[in-house]
């Protein structure tokens, strides 16, 4: 039997590029470890990118939209409708990861992996639904056997589609109404948690809000027993159409070799569960940023993550990571254009 | 009898702009508050610059250089003659924050306000030497009255000179061996702590050398008694040059309507001493990161002030601002070009 494609192995990180970049990072004319995280960021990226000079200038961010069934146990502080509004809105360049793609000169793109109602055409969307959102877990999987496997392979093309354009880095975002719920559901799966313990207000629920939310997940939970050792299944029962698009996403780009910078809470959600499908996948995740919801900080945890940013920031749509590219590129440039001691005549510590 | 420059009154932020701001932030199709720490940054700039439309493109870089005759109580890793080796490295090219300043696009320069010998001419470097090194401040104060006003006035010159350029944002950098000595007795004095509770490693000391400068800083503070009551005698007493340089740009930014990035321990020390001068200062001074030097922490705390990035960086010359400025112009940018609900026609919350 064929290994499926999710499964097939990531490209290895060069070791010995890796090596020859911690060398140069320590002849570079600073104290030792002086520029802090962004030094193992340089050199990380150098192993990723297989390459002594690493550069993270041609940046693709693919936005994955789609509704959730599981809005109808009042689980937003949003009406459904928002997410085809700001999908419109995305392609008309008014949403902040459009104002943020543009500022990094980065290519963007909206994939609709499942709206409840289909979209006119709209520029820079790209029709890929799977279904009309995803069934409300409380009472049925979000999705099934075969519509999960569409969303994965719809986050594959994505990564296709980047890799081939030359892209350095990988950005996905999210946008869909109801989202931090079946997230939260995943990290309650795979962090071994209760509802009540990860439920955070999302986009803005009040303390009655956040109640009802936990309580929809507890349901949800009780109903599909997903378990941590089985990520496809639960990804079905419980998650989400543009999650598992983001998964599949991640997946391809570590088999392609395309390093991945992840965003916010769905997004690692979606990270998590891509990990525990294929763990060398993990290689590959960089992390721009922890948001103020409060389950984040538990699934970076879990991926042994030190986000970038920490801005107290609740929007998506990639907006977090986003705003970390220009580390990443701050970082590069720092190891490759500084001069060593040596270069500049500079003596080392006493 | 006049007032003394320093002491003379700083422009007022435009609270009228800052409200419409308000408004117009709330307005943007995101969750209210989902940007976090970007959207008071992004009101902050609006209201400092008196435009609603806050931008952060032209930023003047200048960093202050000079030797600190305490070093020769063993207080640094780094030999003396590296403030002018690196002052060189600047000049090059070489050194992190030239490298930063040249992706960012600032202007940049470099004013030696002291080292302990004359430099050659060197591109970008402006000689501006008061004396030849701070005097040791366990044996005499670092400076007499004369030069500390000189030095103020160095950093006077700057401000003039970024705000003349039509600069919409100034950073301070500072280099000089044995300036986290300096700067952690005034961190002392203001704060009022004792200098084993705020010593720290610098640019590198082992544990015997960070009591060997904590108790450097501790007979410095019994020799002068300098008071938190008068800044000015203290920054003579046990500061720096460069110290006194960047409190006395800082003045003049305010006093110009020029925002500020503080950038980190050493400047955030000056950067108290000039609130300290002139406590309405404050209000012009944005901070760009959290360093590793454990007296940072406190110091930002007595500024009440909420550093955009904590990166474990200590490195000083600016770097840990220069990093930060990316989120600033987002964070224009979201503010001047994201959609409101209205115009993208987006649902608001329930």
């Amino acid at each position: 039997m064929n290994t499926p494609w999710y499964q097939q192995a990531v490209k290895h990180p060069d070791l010995e590029i890796e090596q020859q970049a911690l060398v140069r990072q320590d002849q570079l004319t600073k104290p030792p470890g002086a520029l802090g995280q962004l030094e193992r960021l340089a050199v990380q990226l150098a192993s990723l990118q297989g390459c002594l000079q690493p550069q993270v200038e041609r940046v693709a961010i693919t936005v994955f939209a789609a509704d959730h069934g599981v809005v109808a146990e009042g689980v937003s502080a949003f009406p459904q409708v928002v997410t085809a509004e700001m999908i419109r809105n995305f392609s008309r360049g008014g949403a902040a990861i459009s104002v943020l793609a543009r500022r990094l000169g980065a290519s963007f793109e909206v994939v609709n992996v499942g709206t409840v109602g289909e979209l006119e055409p709209l520029e820079e969307v790209r029709d890929c639904r799977v279904m009309a959102g995803s069934a409300n877990c409380c009472q049925q999987p979000a999705m099934g056997d075969e519509q999960l496997h569409a969303a994965l392979r719809v986050g594959y093309d994505a990564a296709e589609r980047a890799a081939g354009q030359g892209a350095q880095l990988f950005v996905g975002g999210e946008m869909g109404i109801g989202n931090t719920t079946p997230a939260t559901a995943l990290a309650c799966v795979f962090l071994g948690l209760e509802a009540a313990l990860v439920t955070g207000p999302g986009a803005g629920l009040d303390s009655a809000g956040i109640s009802r939310k936990a309580n929809a997940i507890a349901r949800a939970l009780v109903l599909h027993k997903p378990s941590a050792a089985e990520p496809l299944t639960a990804l079905a029962a419980v998650g989400g159409l543009e999650i598992a698009a983001l998964a599949g996403a991640y997946i391809r780009c570590a088999q392609l070799g395309l390093p991945v910078l992840v965003d916010g809470f769905i997004t690692t959600a979606a990270a998590l569960s891509a990990v525990r499908i294929n763990p060398a996948v993990r290689e590959w995740l960089l992390f721009g940023h922890q948001s103020a919801e409060p389950g984040h900080r538990m699934l970076l945890e879990a991926l042994s993550a030190e986000p970038l940013l920490r801005l107290q920031m609740r929007l998506g749509e990639g907006s977090g990571a986003a705003l970390a590219v220009p580390l990443l590129q701050a970082a590069c440039a720092l190891q490759n254009e500084m001069a060593t001691f040596a270069e500049a005549a500079v003596s080392a510590a006493d």
